[in-house]
């Protein structure tokens, strides 16, 4: 009997579970924040010493980018993983907890950039029976802007690459789920900054003042009347003041505060009138006020578009390959967070998709807490479904 | 001729100018802010070694009192200076700049302190004449809530003691001019805190998550319904919040802001109600942002109270004595800024009037800035209109 | 040759056009708003006069219940059609132009009731072809909360009805293309109405008065933090205060203020939310402000829900038939307004659907606009997509 | 013995109280609202039939002007009384309740123009012994601006007149207390109309409208910043919005908002910054919710200036007359209301005082209640007090 590709890349996987863990376990325990990478970069390009595939820098940021040129001919898939850490201190109790002060893989990253490594040496391993290559995207910086993903587009990452795949951990979703969604998948995101500037003053005397916390507060009132009136009530969208800058002395007038802002959408055009509206308050603030605003727009992450054809063909793939670790693959929806895969999927079709993540305990502390768990039986299942997937895209006849 | 006790007086103090401006170039030097006077209180005691008079710490703080017993009997009349500086970082280029970084005398205590250490060595030298005895009260911290004066209070500043006097220096007086006023004259002063705390989130999930800024930001708005429509249009108040601290990163849901407010009032009934309003919006802010908020108020500073006889009697002593650098006497009107002076005013008679001390240039830099610039020529004025007052009051007739 | 039961519906829609556009036309001039469609439910009766359908009157209101019993058995499908008018004064120059001061039928029912009476007069003539039975529904006041199908389902209109059909001319879609929606189509609306009262007063003297203006304004600021942060970004909703009633003099502080507001929303998880919130913040404003507020809050149309299953069915037909006046038939996506149309698709699978009637010179004044206008061709074109459609469900096949 | 003129004056007064409650009456049965008082001007006139006097019209509106010649040369002293009612329904159970539907007087004009005619006729009867002459100036339109007093103004009625003397009788004082204050006495009044235009458009879809509810509603929260923030905290002023004219259906968006302000100040200096600020507010709501605003404002009562010296004597006057029925002469202090008295103290040296007139059950329905009443007792106080008040600046030595 002759055993499938996709069937010896599973028991491959299943073989290297261990080192998965062992892999995400060391990342978790040194976490780097975006853009200070540089220890996880290192620790990922010795894991591929002396394997047979080409790694190279991006060249700027820690991008690493490994080639793996299959034996026949055939398209080039990209896989993509992001590696950077959040700027949290750790309030779990674990034996690898986070020896980085103010470090913490909250958000899973150290599970993406695990499973993908142990994949991608297992590919390597069968790379002659591959038609056509496949490229690891090792991204840097996701989660703050610019994100690592544009300045690896920049270097070349897509070059004769046709399609690329992510996926992302969801604690939310039950581990053993798979979750997709085609099309708009995730939000748009824009962050802005703007600076009120009145005049300070002594607090007994606010006529010879011009107070910009109350400049800035209405500011926020007015803010509001953005989505709740502007937009269509179809229209995906939320505006946040993230960050509101104005702390003083109880009994002086602060002369100015510093705004900061964000944005998400589901459509571009709804970006824009966002983008449109919230000029045109900070100038009637600016009249309303007598003050003088500051801004610093950014139209940053793009929405996340999944294409559909691939996205089904991903499902389909999955679904075909009937992993007994996968119990339910479900369309989820569009999801509210931001993700820099965007970028990619802008310029190749591409699809990223969900693997539930949800501790057995069902306790599911969301993203980006200090108490983030994952289960790590998620890992294996990544591997697998992103393993398949990619098979299945290589294949002679996709 | 025999010459009177207020000649000698005015004769002594005009031959002490230049020890009067090298103090206080000394203590600009050398600031310190409030509840942190140490060298200074120092600095004034050594000042005392060797003099006729009783020098005693307070016991609480860094305030001292000194005694100086006169040849008759008579009342006992108070002088009060101040001798705190402000968390400033000087921006002046004076030989005599502060040294310490972040503190700054930008309010004139160095020249209240340096005019009343030598007013007090010449009435020490004169006191075989003085019918009574003055009491030189030397106040710490009247720049920070609680302030000096209560603590001197406590600790018995003024027993025994009949009147009291004070005086501030004020830039945005021509030198040479002398104001004052009668019955309230400074606003009395509150000040709260309040922390709205709802709960934190990713800001493209706001219906998680409970927005303390938005909830900080509305505040502020209703908080401006207190002077505008729930004081009687003649009260006298004004409300800011002079602290606004909801810093945070742009992209997350900010869970608690914590706001810093001031209050002044002319009248203790305004206090009442400004307090009673302010607490009904923050209850209210409660239940429509379904947030919980944490007040700490404070009703501190008194309404600052001349007694109309004592202060007629005293601008009546200035106007007499003729002093040839004062021009002008007069009625300035009631000030916007609280005075901690208005606690000794709560116990006894009591009058504080101003100094002018506009800089020749008539650039008039306001208090608390870090331009703050005097006209020392105010510091002899000072010193010959207490000294004036002071003898006046003493005087058997009175 | 046999002619199939649709040619001959179609030929016989075909050569009554005449008798739709003058019966529309006898209608638009003759409009009655919502609830007092006397007349215009005489004149429906009368049409019916003779022909051979069983004519019953709802007992509630002007609803009209038409029964057509096909010659074989089979299922019962019902086709609505609304009749009543809006409360708009015509502002068109039309030799049918509205009689009726004050009324005029902006909305399109007039070709609703004209297209779907003569459809039935036809249908009756055939009736001994159809496989079931045909139900038309003549409803009254769909403009006015609660509308007129609630009465009409309470007087049991859809009693043994096993789907039902309806359908909206379109100002806005091109006249010659039908567009649909499966799933949620329209929104669900609620509506309510708050008096804040506070008391009144002496604009001169605010301290004895509490004013309700500002109670009222300060609670439509905050109302919009409903839409804006108390929903998930993915909800469809909007709140809008269609009427601030706080008419008064310029010189006397209003005792109280009575606002109406419209609330829409694509789930009714939304609805319950938006209630809620609304009631929170109307609790919030009364604490805040010390002022009193009756609030009657109705939650009446559902969401428009067309049954994807039926929908399609629908779609089909339509296509089917190839209708030479029907150039696109196009998912037109969700619609903002509301509609009792969704009282029927509550209780039976329903589907509603949209007949273009741009004007030729593409001129599209917005329904409800006293400019409104349609294209008389869109009135043959909704009976011929009407009847298609109730064929297609009556046929022995389906 | 010989009897004083003032003696004579008062005891005449004292037998003519009967007929001074009887005109009252009768005024109090038959109100004329503002600009309205057709009747009310032909009962005074009729009043003067026969008597020795000069009573002509102004020429503009209702007003009259009555001289009164002395027999002796010497100044000439106005005497001013207001005779127009309010738009009130009243809803007292009086013998003499206003038989006019929607017009009472509710604010005493009733009461002034009885004493004022009483006290002309019996200084006319006594006018042989009058140093000086003595102008009564019956005027209109005090409730309503531009008020009655500018075109009495502009008729004349000040030509050659020395001092004007007025007075109000006040229910929240006591019968038997005289009121004054000198200085600024009442508040200065401006007003202002302001549009604000946006879209209309259906409820359900606010991104096709411009919503002016909802920008009149933040109009009305950052106009709330000009007494608050913008001030002088020892400046006096209010801001109302009195009028927001906003009532509409539920589910259409409001396309335009009317709201009318009312503002009181105590300095003109105050007026004009008010009105600086809320037309800069009124351009910022433009640029903010891209708006059209239109304006009408009118800075039309001045401040009510109580002429010191002229304000000592009178007080003085009345004090000296030792009065029976007056218990009490008393500093009121400056009132919050608006006077259009404040006209004529602009040109003349004047005088308007207090008159106590809080009903015997101390049930005190402030000025303009629908159940107001005064304490007829006023009547013959208010009398003796002008008559003591005239009498004495007419006499030789004023």
């Amino acid at each position: 009997m002759i055993m499938s590709l996709e069937t010896k890349l599973m028991q491959r996987l299943q073989a290297a579970e261990k080192e998965m863990i062992s892999i995400r376990r060391h990342l978790h325990r040194h976490p780097e924040i975006s853009f200070h990478e540089k220890e996880t970069a290192h620790y990922i390009k010795q894991f591929y010493q002396g394997l047979d595939c080409q790694v190279r820098d991006c060249g700027t940021g820690y991008g690493i980018i490994v080639d793996i040129i299959g034996g026949h001919s055939g398209p080039k898939i990209a896989l993509r993983a992001d590696f950077d850490a959040l700027a949290i201190q750790e309030d779990n109790d674990l034996p690898f907890k986070s020896v980085n002060p103010g470090a913490m893989h909250a958000c899973g990253h150290d599970a993406h950039t695990a499973y993908l490594l142990v994949l991608a040496k297992q590919l390597i391993a069968l790379k002659a029976d591959l038609h056509g290559s496949v490229r690891i995207l090792h991204q840097p910086a996701e989660e703050v802007a610019p994100g690592g993903a544009l300045s690896m587009i920049k270097a070349g990452c897509l070059t004769n690459v046709d399609r690329v795949l992510g996926l992302h951990v969801m604690s939310s979703i039950p581990t053993g789920t798979i979750g997709y969604h085609q099309g708009e998948t995730q939000t748009g995101r824009s962050n802005f900054t703007v600076k009120f500037i009145g005049k300070g003053g002594h607090a007994s005397m606010p006529q010879l003042a011009n107070d910009a916390i109350v400049a800035g507060s209405y500011f926020v009132t007015l803010l509001q009347t953005v989505v709740a009136r502007r937009l269509d009530p179809f229209a995906t969208a939320s505006v946040t003041i993230g960050s509101f800058d104005g702390a003083g002395t109880f009994n002086a007038i602060k002369a100015a505060v510093t705004l900061k802002g964000d944005v998400r959408v589901m459509q571009e055009s709804t970006r824009q009138l966002v983008h449109q509206q919230i000029e045109q308050i900070i100038r009637g603030v600016e009249t309303t006020f007598n003050v003088h605003a500051d801004l610093d727009y950014d139209d940053n992450y793009p929405v996340l578009y999944n294409e559909p054809q691939l996205t089904q063909k991903v499902v389909a793939a999955i679904q075909h390959a009937a992993i007994p670790e996968i119990k339910h693959i479900t369309d989820c929806g569009p999801q509210d967070p931001s993700e820099d895969f965007a970028y990619y999927a802008q310029k190749r079709p591409s699809c990223f998709f969900y693997v539930g993540c949800m501790p057995d305990d069902q306790q599911n502390h969301p993203h980006h807490s200090p108490n983030f768990l994952l289960n790590e039986a998620a890992l294996l299942i990544a591997a697998k479904a992103a393993g398949t997937a990619v098979l299945n895209l290589l294949a002679p006849e996709n």
